[in-house]
């Protein structure tokens, strides 16, 4: 048996609800190649995630015909996208343009579990109003996922004035103190205001699976 | 005006569905004494973190005579406890019997907020069994706080085996590589398993907020 | 001569307008009396700031009657406290209870200077409405020095709200992943409001002698 | 609504007294162009920092004919400069030829807002009598912004030497015990000369936004 | 004598029953050449570890032509491999796909030793079944090499399960709170199983190395 | 059911050969006490670590007086000791006289399990014939612990002269850059030598523990 | 054999011309008084650093007749002090008076060697006349160890005045960003200024050591 | 004046030994062209540092046709060298072949400095014999520059072989724990070897220096 082979998960769906997605940043080429085809085979959908541009292109013209590549995400849907089942229950709120990678992220991974999500986007608190008038759209989602780099101020401040699930998601946006994302991740968990929860740096995808756990435990799916 | 007097922020219960908890660990005797005096004239019931044995035990006869400490999680409820209003929704899984700060922690501020939950303690992956034996258990809960310390190891299975919303909380339990608990809060949030939810360390009072923001979406509260 | 003889930076209120303060934390006792007296001889007035309770009390009686101590923020006064010559050009801004005692370090340093403040405390943006309520107060001070721990999220929300000069002062207030002061000071320094500017962690003393360089080159006093 | 569509905070000016500039470091050439194009339709001037210079050469060309690049601070006027309003107010002090990017930001963001500033360069306190030989050009600006990386010992010797508002920016100048600059902040907050005010890491555009409010707090500007 | 010549530790197989490998990384492709060129003389094999692409392909076509390069955990094998003496000892058991160069390169620096060891690969504990399905074959190895990323669970997991001599190798898999490895390598160091014993990061030739050292000791080679 | 009843692993021992032991730093005396009273009913034999003088002084006395506690390695057995079945396979190698902590550690974890083991200390490679002059004795055992802290260069030193299995401790000897044993271990994983197996710091138990599944699957006991 | 048996490296003094102090930090007042009842019967003299007051009042009181103590640096010279044998060679600069332990702790080390320094104190850079004062004297000196904690950037400018062999202590003075002497450590090595040497935090024996090196390889001594 | 012309510290040489180096890491090829045409009218010689190939590719011809420049350590000479004037006073003693750039920047600055110094080569501790067999060699030099990185070790055991001056320069050889370097310099520091001093991770320059300012205070220059 060769140690390149993949033993995929395939009784994660039916164990915690989440099909497994294929996280590409340690991957090459070949092996991502390796596992589109061995999901053709088996018709399979697939979610890639970290599919950096020189990957993508890398990949076989007849899979990559098959393939739905975002560059701002660097996510891509493999084969047939499932239909739409839910909306209206997830919005998606990120301090500013450079955190659209991970919120786009969070989006397509719940787009490919059939949710689909609202965007509430440059709310950064610097100015403040941005935010004050979206509040009340705001607090009509029983799930906000936030995103937010540099000091990650908004999470405590939509902390403070939003009572639902509040998913928090540091960006590596910044530099010098910014720590690559460090500083936000660090003031999200150490937020003033109560119940705030965090995923890794840039981890809009975690950011999607934790809010599919909260919308099947609801069972709202 | 004394830059010693307390603004509280009256309006938190009814803007978040979360009431001010009084966190102990900047605070003097004198301090925390005139914030219970204050909750003593307007009649409310107050939690209290972070209260350690030597400022509680300088805390005045008649205001010690209505707080009820705990020595394990160093909370104490001051006035009358609010009744039980809910049960059966939140389950907290920890690793070891050094978890139990943080875990009793979670407990007593769910209390409080008249949530009961139930215990399934020392499920460390060390000896898998113990999680094993108890994985239908926990499955019947559609929020798990899971609190670990050292690798955390128990997160990630855990994560693997259950799919409903799950609040990691890393504790500080271990010494030299386990880096004052960052080891575990790195491991949670780096987990290869899918959609964790992640707390600061030991911060129980934190994972109790999150369920209690949980459980006001899903309106069972 | 004794390595253990003091030289004093005789100049320096001649030089740069700030005259010297004794900090007794790597001091003996022993050595801090030598320099008390030393002050008394020649009738000079001081300013000491980390003299926790310990030192304070194995000062000789004589020197202690001449004392006046804050147990909040570990400073005191030797001596004739100077006149006050200046009021409302500076504010201290408080997140929480547990920042006083570097926002009462940076008042007592005021004062020792003839400057006197106000205080606005417990505006933590986590109860948005009690900083919004004293918006309008804030901005009729040319100087705000700005006062918190934890995520520090109030310098931006208040970096974005007012144009005047902001000191900022991270404290080591939190646990865990506040790392002790770290997670507010790097938070303060990445903020995504421009122009705030950051002094050491509790360093209370720093943030008032930036104050007194501004109103000394502002030429109000 | 797209998630890559910016919300201005067009109010930032009237609120603070400071108009936002785009920071180009997290953003594609196309996200750029299309806010100079936003610009242009409304026929405004912008700042851009962080601009490299592959996203500057892959703006479109008559975007980029109508923008006035700097390589060395990597900074961009878009449109029309304002007028120079103010002069002989802030001196730019730096200690190497290496701390010029940052020296450069902090110039041209200034002049973008009317400021003119005056470079008092390589005074590096290695060389000591570079720095003597201008401590009374220097003593005669209110605002002087120290620029110095490695171990940012000019700021504390300027501290103790100059006695108005001292903005310190340390630099990422240096290698293994610089800590990419975080050798330079540490030493420029744990200053032994008191009232030193710092930024983040090469934040030359942070420093020059403070300068501005101490300008509009004196009511200079 | 030029600084570049290499003296090689010759007498280490005789000391220590390990030969020495030729460290790539910090090497020029000139100074490889050289040595290469010097075991050609002496008619010696060596093994070659961290050669990347770059510098394979700029090596002499002839010395290539000696040259068994693996492009997954760039090694290489150079002149004769020695016959295989060794199997069924050492099992390698591995968390994930991108575990595979750390993995491969303990497997090749065995080979070259003439142990041959068997891969147990996509095992990661967040699927545990993967695991539980290949306890039993586990258990047959005197020695297991486990290898992992981001969390390092699947250490903890197989440390209560497997009883013989565990050598866990953390990869630099994952991103953000993966801190390139460290989380791995923190996590199996305060791991809540006894007896784990640990490498470098990504260190798949130290974990070898180490192997050989118990095989010899247990005088099976 | 209570938070702070203990769930043993009982069949650790059965799965993997090794005995839990008690790990006192995150339990109360109480919690203790509990778990020996436990033991002593069921008749067990017990191994307790980091059990510090104040929590074995707060023991009640008939648990006291069935405990064998040792002030340097803060061990204790509890009930009787297994007799001595295995002698001559494992040595411990220590660089001075403050690494005795973690040596004792180790070695009576050892005698815990029936092993005995010999101690070569005080031979630090600042004095490196100390070291020479016992090398032909270390050589004669196939495990190895050595115990080092500061820069650990007895690891590496040896490592190069002894071809057995070799167990490194890091200590936390030393200040300052020494960063409570952080430069010890990475020092050991670094290592210039081949195949050193480290452990946590100050971690003897561990090792013991690792030596302990060295022989059990060389099948010496 | 025992493991708190010391193997002392006698032949030290002899190999490098150091003779061998006695490190306390991490010793027992047992482990102490084992070293000197030893000492005391071969009639040799020590040196003991780190000792600090709680263990030197254990000592036997035979042995502590016979210890004299230095509580600013916790040094104590057991036995006879050897005579004066070198002057003028060595000065000890340092930025000020809680400089003073490790200052003292060279001095002492200096004396135990029969080499005599002198102090320059209280020269910290925010003052700078106070070191333009001195230089000159200190210029008359072939070595110098310069002492100063939080910026050190005593260390910077007095490298670019002197042109002797510059030894730099870091000291852990300071709070918050002074990193308890990290960064006065990386701002010694980072230094703008050639040639500098540094030795650990708080190192002052360390940098004697190094002096005496220095001074035998001069043949001075 | 431009803020991108150089103030160079004519006098350095006068006043401390050694002249004023160009390090180019933080220079564009505009800069260090200018710095080279100025030196040329002044009929200057220079040391240029940290010199990469495309940049001194990117000098135009003239210039580079007066340079001679070194590809293993980045260094350059412009101009004339100065006479050799003395030799046999500095070893440089490296442990691997990857330590190479860190000696050959010291080796090229001294050569710079009229000082010709040995090389001693290849003497990592892990095949100690290495070192053994050169012990009296090294011993004849009054200066030692012990260059290594990963674990540093050779520094220890050379510090207890040597009794003279030992300037130690940790690199950045390595991965993973050796932390880019940190892990040598930190062992360095914390050595059990006595006297040891140390420059900045692969300062090779610096440590010239050092020697150059012992020479120099030995008045062999």
């Amino acid at each position: 048996m060769s140690s390149t082979d993949t033993v995929f998960d395939f009784t994660r769906a039916e164990r915690i609800g989440l099909s497994e997605a294929v996280f590409c940043a340690g991957k090459s080429p070949q092996q991502i190649a390796g596992i589109l085809e061995s999901a053709r085979e088996r018709d399979a959908s697939l979610l890639l995630t970290r599919l950096d541009v020189a990957k993508y292109d890398a990949l076989p013209a007849h899979l990559k015909a098959q393939t739905d590549w975002c560059d701002i995400s660097k996510t891509a849907y493999f084969g047939q996208l499932p239909p739409l089942s839910l909306t209206g229950k997830v919005a998606i709120v990120s301090a500013g343009t450079s955190d659209a990678p991970a919120a786009r992220e969070a989006e397509r991974t719940l787009r490919h579990a059939g949710v689909e999500c609202s965007f509430i986007i440059d709310v950064g608190v610097a100015g403040l109003w941005r935010l004050m008038d979206r509040v009340e759209d705001i607090r009509r989602f029983p799930i906000v996922i936030a995103v937010a780099g540099m000091d990650a101020a908004l999470a405590s401040v939509l902390g403070g004035l939003y009572g639902g699930a509040l998913i928090c998601v540091p960006t590596s946006v910044g530099y010098g103190a910014a720590e690559e994302g460090r500083t936000a991740l660090n003031a999200m968990l150490a937020s003033c205001a109560p119940g705030l929860l965090v995923t890794n740096i840039d981890n809009g995808y975690g950011a999607a699976c934790a809010a599919l756990r909260l919308l099947n435990t609801m069972q709202l799916r």
